[in-house]
């Protein structure tokens, strides 16, 4: 049955309050580093720092996120401010001399860990780029242009950062040119960047024709430099709840495009396939790793829930709903919303857990860590709520 | 209740017929490439192969088996031969031009990966070191002997290897004392080395001053430069199955060293204080990790039950027992045998599943991939069965 307009209207309630109030009130005001700048995000179940640690990625987000907020829910000087510490702290501390960003820092900012891709710069670009149309900083800015150029760089110049594997199998993942996409759109919804249309077609037709698989229904994770699947371990590896993050990427691009026919198809049909193998029809929730053939993948993990995944599936359900009115999307939907918020939610302290065993019970109490942080949870709140605005009340 | 006679008996006999009857018959011959030389050993539970490509730890630790066998077991003509096909492709595939091993090749010997470590190296020096003994090859001695002598250049030559952490925050860990100290062990009971002996005794002080903390009853799987305990969650991370390997690694020295006493006390002591902490006094087992402080872990599997450290727990709680007689080793040493073999043994192909759930339910149906392969299970059962011969009927 599809959602009526009463359901969309509860449906906005509903992410409204989520956001508002019980996962923004979970991480802020408390997690401002007021002393050494940035955030402390690594919190237990009930917020008790667990490390004073700053992950690079993360800071991004959360400047991102307050910046967000400022600019598309409510001008709140709080959330300007916040916004402010974080952008700072990423210039001032998360940069190496040669341009890199650090992944992961100490409390005041000094250098634990480099790594060899750039997503750290990635959530750079969004943060500054939400940061810029927040305060109006020029300089926030050409910073997220300037760093947005080296991302491109970095993305099609190979060798140009030190690789993990060597030449003997080249592959590519589909990460690069899905988060690529997304960081583009980022940057052209707060500050416009004249290069980002053409570059998110281009990345869209990299995952489309290399990654897109329609013969066996499914959407790879790494593929030969051909697009050719790489029958070993590795690239057998699918990760579903990544692929759909990447469905609602070109759906949303698809409404853009003044609903696309093409993207909007495009987008149904990553979500139908990694939906189909990602679902666990046991106990529900979407599995972390799926292998492309049903063999063993080398994750012993890899039927654990992970929250992010729910949250990537639940925006890319109600946006193929909201765009199609296809009722199989609103039932997915909904199976993956009462999933998430009856599994993963935590009642007593708000916000998430991050980590479940395949059968639902919880594996991991921390709400923040290297990983995890004020981002997909309240990206997805956020985002559904924008979808949903029409219908508020 | 100790064991008696009997039962020291009944598991002589349960030991050798499971490595000789179960687990060796699982991998060999039908792992031997006589194509392209090495093992092809990423298998799944039925022994169907799931990618031919190469774990050069595994080539390394097959190689150590079939001559170990060998050597201690029967004269096998066969075990002879996978022996020397095991030794001649790490010769021939497994070193870089710099002299560093890889850590990944294509089953014709193609690198895949190399890493910033030195583990492919200790297990080609254990591997070249039981093949020598077993073959009589001066080359293969020299080999081992020359490329121990560049793991101990490894292990004290801070920046010989690119680090994978900047120098912030320098630490150290328990592994490379650990295998250093095996290393040493195999190639002194192998073909013999004048340097092992001085290293043995270094590498058991390093363990006992910065790692083992008797205020606090547990053995730190890494620590700060001066054995301090590094309170952010990496440094927290315990390792209970780590630990206890290292645990019997020292009891095993002691008595080489005629039952030294404080070596005992100490592999004792180790061996104590994870048992407490990694055991699950709920569903059973050894937890994989555990934080020092009971904070949540960065690794969100850290409940799960690797089959691993249930093998160097059973050596080690039967070894404790053996030496000291004490009755809580034996009571330790069935509980911990009775969960493994219930729970990872596959009673329909043999051998053991790698991964299970916290509640001892399979996650993973793998025999071999990246990281398993022969050694943890039938080093187990080649071990006890050693240590049980006198109790032979």
């Amino acid at each position: 049955m599809p959602y009526t307009q009463d359901d969309l209207s509860n449906l906005f309630d509903f992410y409204s309050h989520q956001l508002l109030q019980n996962t923004v009130p979970f991480w802020f005001p408390r997690s401002i580093d007021e002393e050494f700048g940035g955030f402390l995000l690594m919190r237990d179940a009930d917020g008790t720092l667990i490390d004073d640690d700053k992950a690079v990625w993360i800071q991004g987000r959360a400047t991102w996120l307050l910046a967000t907020l400022y600019n598309t829910v409510e001008q709140k000087q709080e959330w300007l401010d916040g916004a402010r510490i974080g952008y700072e702290f990423l210039n001032n501390h998360c940069f190496d001399t040669d341009g890199q960003m650090f992944f992961h820092v100490t409390r005041d900012g000094k250098p634990i860990r480099k790594r060899r891709y750039f997503f750290s710069e990635t959530f750079y670009v969004i943060a500054a780029a939400a940061y810029a149309k927040a305060s109006g900083s020029e300089e926030a800015a050409e910073k997220a242009r300037m760093v947005f150029g080296k991302c491109i760089e970095y993305a099609t110049t190979p060798g140009l950062l030190q690789p993990k594997f060597l030449n003997t199998r080249p592959s590519k993942g589909i990460g690069v040119p899905m988060i690529m996409m997304n960081t583009a759109q980022q940057l052209r919804e707060t500050i416009g960047d004249p290069r980002c249309d053409t570059w998110i077609t281009t990345w869209i037709e990299q995952i489309e024709t290399n990654f897109v698989k329609d013969d066996i229904r499914c959407v790879m994770e790494q593929v030969a430099l051909d697009g050719s699947i790489i029958d070993h371990i590795d690239g057998r590896t699918l990760n579903p709840g990544h692929s759909i993050e990447g469905a609602w990427f070109i759906l949303h691009e698809a409404i853009y495009r003044n609903n696309d026919k093409h993207l909007i198809d495009l987008g149904c049909r990553m979500l139908d396939y990694m939906w189909e193998r990602g679902w666990d029809k046991t106990y529900g929730g979407l599995m972390y790793f799926k292998d492309v053939y049903n063999k063993p993948v080398q994750e012993y993990w890899q039927d654990m829930k992970f929250w992010w995944p729910h949250n990537e599936a639940i925006i890319a359900t109600l946006l193929a709903f909201l765009i199609t009115g296809d009722e199989k999307y609103a039932k997915w939907h909904k199976q993956v919303h009462d999933y998430a918020y009856q599994h993963f939610h935590d009642i007593i302290y708000g916000e998430w857990f991050g980590y479940l065993h395949r059968d639902g019970t919880v594996a991991q109490t921390a709400k923040g860590n290297l990983f995890k942080g004020p981002f997909h949870l309240p990206r997805q709140e956020w985002y559904c709520m924008q979808l949903l605005k029409d219908y508020a009340k």
